[in-house]
């Protein structure tokens, strides 16, 4: 039983993004990562249920963050600012030194499309969750998915924004410069529009 | 080669999604589709690179309709205003007697997940062409990808809501009103913002 230790997900995910970044993700069997750490193809399928799984490792953790924040917002806090408060605290989960794992999984999923897609549908169901929570706090449901669904975007580009070579920002402070952007650009629109 | 006529991939496309929606997709194949229109699983594979992409079938139409909106718009509007004139025309190939279609094909989509994934992916893809659009226009990259976003997560929502059971509102309709909500909600986050 000792092989059950905590970190043998840790360790078969770090192992397989360096071997699918490397000899690329097609090329990689299950068997090869297991074996990389020292444990077998079934030791593996007790993790991951396949391959691509392992890139996706993580993503519950990920989740809770973003309801970590919501949970901690004011009670008086709009829909976006609880949404800024989700999204400052899953940034919280990427701290700098996490810079170089993030870009070399990022570089292994747009290689492959079925990942790709994987991707998106991940994403769109963290915006689900989080307009689920929104819901909770009394937000009535089409500015929850509304503002649910910005959050997520607002993540994702930062997210891309952050993994840019030679990006030295946080990915806490991009975040909240890209929801400003959102505003910004909103607010003009409203503007023009009260101007006609 | 009178077989080649125009509308035999709609002919498959209308076929596929019955017989998707009675049989299940899985428990349907591309020969199966091919001869309840009286042609042969070759013909089919001419049209369609599997049977997913028959879901897909007129995803070039719907990508261009965004872009006509975005052409047709008035050279001073906002990036946000621009994405409302690619709303309302792409909204405008969804006319009342589409509904039915669409719910189908929808139902259809919900029941797989690698389905799911594929219409992520594909709307993931349609930002980005919108963006592109909104960049060409002169609109700064960080405003243009926002914005691009923003207006497929407003069809998204929208196209929920028209599909639901009973609901009478035009596309185009429900896409202005989800919009304007946006546009609220982002607004009161900045008022409240100030307002500190």
């Amino acid at each position: 039983m000792a092989r059950w230790q905590p970190g043998t997900p840790e360790r078969l995910q770090q192992v397989a993004l360096e071997l699918f970044a490397t000899r690329g993700f097609e090329q990689t069997t299950a068997t090869e990562i297991a074996q990389a750490v020292g444990l077998t193809e079934r030791t593996f399928f007790r993790h991951f249920n396949d391959k691509r799984e392992v890139l996706f490792y993580g993503q519950d953790v990920f989740t809770q963050a973003f309801l970590d924040g919501i949970a901690a917002a004011p009670p008086a806090a709009s829909p976006i600012e609880v949404v800024g408060a989700a999204l400052e605290s899953a940034a919280s989960l990427f701290p700098d030194e996490r810079r170089a794992h993030s870009r070399t999984r990022q570089s292994v999923i747009e290689k492959n499309p079925a990942l790709q897609e994987r991707e998106s549908h991940k994403l769109a169901g963290l915006a689900t969750t989080i307009a689920d929570a929104l819901r909770a706090r009394g937000v009535d449901d089409l500015a929850a998915t509304l503002a649910a669904e910005s959050g997520t975007t607002v993540f994702g580009i930062a997210f891309t924004q952050w993994i840019r070579d030679g990006e030295q920002r946080s990915l806490a402070d991009i975040c909240a410069k890209v929801l400003q952007e959102l505003l910004s650009l909103t607010t003009k629109a409203n503007a023009s529009r009260s101007g006609k």
